[in-house]
């Protein structure tokens, strides 16, 4: 069949997935897509992963295989990050104007940007570790764009939508004092093991039509910390992909936490920061939802 | 064969290799020890790469097969870099007195730590890009560490030699404009196309008694720029490996670039930044030399 029609068709027949994820024990996830009634379907006899590779020409291959009929059933289990081995993860700093201001540092005459530890990436329900000495951990809600095509000095933000293979929800975690008292860059807070749950899905770009106007939200213990709409990011999706790709090789794979709204600790002097037994939610509309639960780092990596 | 006696018994007949490297097209490299005669073996037979994995475990296998003298000779060809697809390149800034007195910064209280996008990595002889509107490339000869155990929290630098797998030579060519007037963190100087050409070789730890007293240099058109000892640095590597173990996980085949002397084109008013055609070489002693002659980025990458 002329793959640019199983597309189409599939979702004439109502028959087209939306969300890829991967299950099972961290390290050994198998790839997956959610069935309509919410089962996770193997996806491991089509692709040996959702990587780079996968994001850049598999999913055809995929759809079709979700067409046939014949995808088995996985039990329920963890739910691991939905890409696997990302080449880097971009984030970009300061993107919301309440955000900007709520840390004094004003707006930023262009995209802020830091990298992230790719071994941050966990699960979106599992543990995140309050890492050793700190006293500053603290929450970022964030939409995460994950590249499905790779992009090198892209002439106009104009040609960045056609390279994102889809979205997902993000917890940029953040260690403040790591981050801004310790000399050097931001890296140095950002990077802390269990520092980036993302998932629950990695919701296909063609499914969300405005990732630009998208309920965001995050409670600590139940409390609303942080509730925002995509729509104010200072700089948006296209133009930071456009932005980012003048500055270094976006691959296929490649996450972008594309900056958090206001509500964070470190903006918020009745706001304490995060403490072992707390329990983080996150949600991003037609994304999914995260929980974690705050561990010692004492708890074994 | 008890694994454990391999490495001196092969030492003790001369058989033991010390160089690791990877011979192919950029993406298509096959893994190959050097002979001592300077031809590369073929290791595929052993490990499909020279990766984590292999730093991990691998190496005990790759020497007995190397001792069964069978390997096959690899045509000479391009020198790509001598790690397959770390998972993090950590680099070290300011950590020479010299270049932190030459760069204004002054000496940190303690280590600054900033990321480098992987795909930034290139073989040793290949051209190096300079960035679409960039009028401030620069070079920096650096010692890296590439990783072979995993350092999570580790309780003194006494414990870091030992999760070395080897050193080699690094160019972390960085653009300043981009680094420090550009907003943001310096990553954005750091992480462009081609700016991390690294080998030709990976050197056993076991070979180099001594890391912390390796002659560095490097010349731009056959003008000596760069002339310093690894002794230099401010922080060693055994303190960096704990440092850095204190914010983030390092894994098998991780990189951190230790950082740079002084003579870099920022701190010199009498060097000019690196522009098309000028050729840069970079030696450390016992680890290899590298020469790359710099391009526009309008050469596709």
């Amino acid at each position: 069949m002329n793959q640019e029609l199983v597309g189409p068709m599939l979702r004439a027949r109502g028959y087209l997935f939306v969300k890829l994820l991967r299950v099972g024990p961290a390290g050994a996830e198998r790839p997956a897509v959610l069935a309509e009634d919410g089962t996770p379907l193997d996806l491991s006899g089509v692709t040996r992963d959702i990587d780079g590779d996968f994001l850049a020409g598999g999913l055809d291959d995929a759809r079709a295989a979700y067409a046939a009929g014949n995808l088995p059933e996985l039990a329920p289990a963890r739910i691991g990050p939905p890409v696997a081995r990302p080449g880097k993860i971009v984030c970009v700093g300061l993107n919301y104007r309440d955000h900007a201001e709520e840390t004094g540092a004003g707006i930023p005459a262009e995209p802020v940007l830091f990298m992230k530890a790719v071994n941050t990436m966990v699960g979106p329900d599992d543990r995140v570790l309050i890492p050793k000495g700190s006293v500053k951990t603290d929450y970022e809600v964030e939409l995460a764009v994950v590249l499905g095509g790779r992009a090198r000095y892209l002439d106009s933000p104009d040609e960045a939508r056609a390279l994102v293979a889809g979205y997902a929800v993000s917890n940029d975690v953040s260690e403040r004092e790591f981050q801004m008292e310790r000399g050097g860059t931001w890296d140095k807070g950002k990077s802390c093991e269990t520092f980036n749950p993302l998932g629950p899905w990695l919701v296909t770009a063609d499914e969300i039509p405005d990732p630009q106007d998208l309920a965001m939200r995050l409670s600590v213990n139940g409390e609303v910390r942080q509730d925002a709409r995509s729509k104010n990011m200072i700089y948006g999706i296209d133009h930071l992909i456009w932005y980012i790709s003048q500055f270094m090789v976006l691959e296929p794979g490649d996450v972008i936490n594309t900056g958090t709204p206001a509500g964070v600790a470190v903006g918020r002097p009745d706001a304490p920061f995060l403490r072992a037994g707390d329990v983080m939610e996150v949600e991003i509309e037609g994304l999914g939802r995260q929980r974690q639960a705050l561990a010692s780092h004492e708890v074994s990596g």
